[in-house]
């Protein structure tokens, strides 16, 4: 009997496999038409590039809910839990295919309960939401955005009732980026953050006031090139399986197995935002690097992917703060930076003009301690539009208002205040917690891996930044989807995640700082 | 009768639009991943990347030879017939509907001709072959490819019957890249070449055996780019719509209705190479940017593409032969040259170094004279493996042989000889001549534009080029598939195509440099 079993699970398990394997395939060559999107496409290119993702989006939708992949799930689940009571599977083997076939059910899941009518008008809305928010930032005009900001959160609000999900309508939109987060949890993460970040700023505020928000000086886009090569050199590029270029807003995305691309931009009057965001993107892509998608099978598998927004932040996170925003690193490439005519005349001032601490109307460009403030005041805005009734017309007051509140600054417009980020232009709620989550995860994995190897500090200055990528290597990103994040962090740390070890480190960065 | 006739047509023509339409749309996102493995992808990225083109190879395939698209042209085919009898249609309609449908029924009739076993084993042939080629090339061994050739043309000779058209085997085979071509006509085009050429290169060597095969001189990486620049901002290049980048090979392509792609190289050594390259790819960029895909409905139709690769290469052979190293233009461009820094000392020396005439081994650096020996010699070879039972292992030899008759060079070893072009180790037959034909056409129009618009190059002279290419847009460019090449030139010219033009370009040519 046994060696009749054998041979049809594993063959129902191929064939799955191969389906997935399918599927990512589709998957990656949309993301290769998004990474050609922004950074080779010419413009009038759009419409075409529109029509090809949507075909692509059409087909991997239909892959994803089919009868067929549908049925196959069930033969799987039923040959492994067949195999699992006759003991026929290692004890790993049960866990990660357990865990795999678990996530694959919840996906399709929540694929079928989608009515595909509400699909076709949430893809219709946010295409449309998208060109009115464009519209709206270029005039700084709320109005012209707001109906389709009102259609989007009706939309979504239908999804989160269609998911039919034990969670707020909140935590349901939040599930695809941070898996398992309740609305009770993030309120608890992010309450000493509410209450200390503002003092902190407050602080900082009151030595920081005399320097200028613009450095004064920059340099030539080549330059800043040529240091960003030098930066990824020493941080172990590999130059077979990777490829960087230029778009509008930097990102980082995986287009194979071993084709792992990033963006960087140069901008104007800002020396070190290439440079920064450089460091960013590749601590975003050494973690899909490092997922084990490449060390094993699992590619086209949930445990071959990320687990949660917040913890691919941390990693990105973890390169620009922890390490290229430290002192240690500044003493380091202190000379670089002057070498190519940067007018800093110690490594100190390398090290004030990575860590500004101004805060400032703009997310994308806040420093580490006044960035958790934008946070808070976005999630508390979605929430309040998605469960509270906030009405969409009160979003500009309520907007300036916490501004003003928590970081003494007060938009000139809307277009540089509730129209900035591009994310509610697609009905995109319950992703911002994740980019905050991404720093407490990066300052507390930092603390454990301060106990296991010494200080970072002392690595960096000796240039061994590799024996920070090997603990990382080893501890955080072979986990994948096998633990959502805050297992991840409890099980690597052996403590709940908490907002203390970020908090201590800005105070302790602080300190620093003012001590120069 | 007629009012229920009407929607019913138009509908079943719609259908088939957006079944083209869609068609299209996959055929543009395999090229699109062409274009990113050779401008960006990094090396170890291929193996996931064949899959997907694999994937999308298959995708397309089934939808060009399925059922549903046959009963589609079946019906379509009726209802026009009926719409046509009924007096229903413009007379302008009737020609471009029949002539799509006519084109549409061709290719589907050859798609399902072919055995899908074979198919498969060619894909496979290809693959492998390319593989022992490049293997094979790179160790100059060619009994490491002979045997994958003598596969490949056991398996192109097995489609040829398979297709079953009234033709020889080349002659089926090179139908996809000069449609209705014979074997008798391209003898009696190529005839007067065969005589001609060999004495023109002989005449050519007697003057220029004192001057240097390489140039001496180079010019930085920058510097070279920025010229290619300038060119194609003075021939009009138009920034929304077009993208250059670098490849290992330079070519030009298509990506969507307002989405067009070049790529250009720099050799060390060779200074004019990347500014001549972008000039030849940019004249196929400019085919397909004024192909009637663009002017109306036609992109996924057979009437808005390119009708053969020979009029394709007419146009890059125009722009990089007749104007980039036409003596006007290199009045016009010596001071750009000279304040780069290039050490040339008149306009006269800068058109010397454009048109070298040393007959080489090598087809794809071959000046304008001895260009059509080396295809001569190809085009001879490739029918007598295919038709005339010439053995594989004899190949090395004949290829020697003929360079040392008509080029009076042999090659040191097969891979500077019959193993320096890519086409044979994926089966590639039938395509060779288009190149020379290339040659012909654009001599031949050049002769009609300059009889309709006065001396090319005094317009050129003038920085003009617009003029020339406003001729090519209103008489070439629109026409499409809706004639093959030859009625093309026979439309556009009013003769029939002939080898005249280009021998009496080319003696006038060698005239005036021998003055020099």
């Amino acid at each position: 009997m046994q060696s009749w079993i054998q041979p049809l699970l594993a063959l129902a398990w191929q064939r799955l496999g191969e389906y997935l394997h399918e599927t990512q395939l589709l998957g990656s060559i949309q993301s290769t038409l998004y990474w050609d999107q922004n950074t080779r496409m010419p413009s009038a290119g759009a419409a075409w590039r529109g029509e090809q993702l949507s075909l692509l989006a059409k087909q991997l939708h239909a892959r994803q809910s089919s009868s067929q992949f549908e049925g196959l799930l069930v033969e799987v689940r039923a040959e492994f839990e067949q195999a699992r009571l006759a003991g026929e599977l290692e004890p790993s083997q049960v866990v990660e295919r357990a865990r795999n076939l678990e996530l694959l059910e919840q996906d399709l899941r929540r694929q079928q309960r989608l009515d595909p009518a509400l699909v076709g008008a949430l893809a219709t809305a946010k295409a449309k939401g998208y060109a009115r928010w464009q519209q709206a930032k270029s005039t700084a005009d709320f109005s012209c955005f707001a109906p389709a900001l009102q259609h989007l959160i009706s939309l979504r609000q239908e999804q989160a009732q269609q998911l039919a999900e034990q969670r707020s309508c909140w935590e349901s939109l939040a599930q695809p980026f941070e898996p398992d987060l309740t609305l009770a949890r993030l309120k608890e993460l992010f309450a000493p953050l509410r209450q200390r970040l503002p003092d902190l700023v407050e602080e900082a505020r009151a030595w920081t006031r005399s320097r200028a928000v613009s450095l004064g000086w920059d340099l030539h886009d080549t330059t800043q090139q040529d240091l960003c090569e030098r930066l990824l050199q020493g941080w172990g590029r590999d130059l077979s399986i990777t490829c960087v270029a230029r778009s509008p807003h930097p990102f980082s995305t995986t287009l194979g197995p071993q084709d792992f691309r990033l963006t960087t931009r140069v901008v104007p009057g800002q020396p070190l935002s290439c440079f920064l965001a450089t460091a960013h993107e590749w601590g975003h892509s050494l973690y899909e690097q490092g997922l084990p998608a490449q060390s094993h099978q699992w590619f086209a598998w949930p445990l071959g992917q990320a687990t949660s927004m917040a913890v691919h932040e941390s990693q990105s996170l973890f390169w620009e703060n922890r390490i290229a925003r430290s002192k240690a690193f500044c003493e380091c490439w202190w000379p670089h930076f002057a070498s190519v005519g940067a007018p800093l005349s110690s490594a100190d001032e390398l090290w004030l003009a990575m860590n500004p601490l101004t805060p400032g109307l703009n997310r994308v460009e806040a420093d580490e301690l006044s960035y958790g403030l934008h946070i808070l005041i976005r999630t508390d805005l979605e929430i309040a539009l998605l469960e509270e009734g906030l009405p969409v017309e009160d979003l500009p007051d309520q907007w300036n208002q916490r501004y003003s509140n928590l970081l003494g600054v007060i938009p000139d417009n809307d277009g540089e205040g509730c129209l900035q980020d591009v994310h509610w232009s697609e009905g995109l709620f319950g992703y911002f917690p994740s980019y905050l989550m991404g720093h407490l995860i990066s300052a507390q994995l930092s603390e454990a891996m301060q106990q296991a190897i010494g200080p970072l500090e002392e690595h960096v200055s000796h240039a061994n930044e590799h024996q920070l990528l090997a603990w990382l290597r080893e501890h955080v990103h072979p986990i994948g989807r096998m633990m959502n994040a805050e297992q991840l962090v409890e099980h690597v740390t052996g403590k709940p995640l908490s907002s203390k070890p970020f908090l201590d480190y800005l105070e302790d960065k602080l300190e620093r700082l003012r001590e120069l």
